[in-house]
């Protein structure tokens, strides 16, 4: 059996995200699998790094599989691109070791919450921002910025239920503004259940005020997600990376 | 009456081009009549800075239009913004002039048109791009590209037919590449109907040698569309400027 490790960008937009559910075609993790096994005749099962909600979008997603094969990587990697859906983009392919697995050997992520902080329109990339008008403060999001890096109990910015643990190191987070853009760089080595989203919407409500940076450590402490900010929605994030 | 200028830019991804067609409402012209003439209580008769065809994108087309109204002009544009679809987004509305006419008053106009040049997937701008992955020769392109330029009887590039003078002036036509983007910008007094798009398949076609751009003036002097390059498809094209 020869392990692969296959990249991927894709809009989101359409999909149910990326973990199949029962018959559902519409995840992209469905659709892969569809398309691989009727590719290589024989049942393909993939690992994703790790799921995308409904409508998050992916611009280096990674994922392995394995498959008993002799098929040329490069052709592989040519009729990949052929069946796939313009919505889903094969990015590389490559033979990996026998041990790498997308999810459990991944080090590192690294996710990108576009905003299009405008009362003008942008048509061409409405899809994959999130429209926010308000004015906001930048200076008071860098100050909660830097109290939500570092490693924390991340309960009250996720939904996250479960026996895991909500300990999680958030690396960096980055404020940055292109124009009208505002773009907030999550890097870490795990994010709980809408972690991202939550955090994103508690930036925003910092920088219109609704919250300040000082409420920034009672929310951790509380452990309630209902003290945190709102969860931005889906259409305005994008996996970003995945390191090994 | 109060004489408007609007600039617009639009997905034309979902229309059947700029100009009203009896009574489709999926013309970006008959969307904008309908739309403004019922925020004004009139009958708004609007007219663009030239057509774009089913599928052409708009970066900044202009329009004008006259209507009887002393509604705030802050108030009118956000309005229209409101009403508008997600695809067709109002840049900027001012008063104008009572002499100025979006097509008769137009000085220059600009167009773009992208080319996605490579084998890899770009998911997240595929609307907007042409895919043409073969390999390109930039130094035949640009030798084309200066003999395009300047004021020529264009006939052989378009598919217009008419009693209207098929002699116009291209300004510039610029080739760049951006990564795997190719961008070709053309800049003249007036463009034929399909022009940019039969001059961009008339490069590409340099480009990958089946022209070569010493039949550039043969071509020029036949005035039969034939013997140019093929008519690129819309989806690359971007309506980008509009000078007055």
């Amino acid at each position: 059996m020869q392990n692969f490790k296959l990249t991927l960008s894709y809009d989101g937009s359409r999909y149910k995200g990326w973990q199949k559910q029962g018959n559902t075609p519409d995840t992209i993790q469905a659709k892969l699998e569809t398309i691989l096994s009727r590719m290589l005749s024989q049942d393909v099962e993939i690992h994703g790094s790790g799921r995308t909600d409904a409508g998050v979008h992916a611009r280096a997603q990674v994922c392995s599989f394995r498959a008993e094969t002799d098929m040329d990587i490069d052709i592989m990697l040519t009729s990949l691109r052929e069946h796939l859906p313009e919505d889903i983009g094969a990015v590389s392919l490559v033979k990996a070791d026998a041990r790498f697995h997308a999810r459990l050997s991944c080090r590192e992520k690294s996710y990108v919450y576009r905003i299009w902080n405008s009362d003008a329109p942008n048509v061409f990339e409405r899809r994959y921002m999130y429209r926010f008008p308000d004015k906001l403060d930048f200076s008071a999001m860098e100050k909660a910025a830097e109290l939500l890096k570092g490693e924390h109990d991340f309960t009250a910015f996720s939904s996250h239920r479960g026996n895991k643990s909500p300990v999680r190191r958030l690396k960096t987070l980055k404020i940055e503004r292109f124009g009208d853009e505002v773009r907030f760089t999550f890097t870490g080595d795990g994010f709980l259940y809408n972690m991202v989203r939550i955090l994103t919407g508690t930036l925003l409500d910092v920088g219109t005020h609704r919250l300040s940076p000082e409420d920034i450590p009672t929310i951790f402490a509380s452990r309630s997600r209902q003290n945190a900010g709102f969860t931005a929605p889906a259409q305005g994030l994008i996996l970003w990376d995945v390191k090994y």
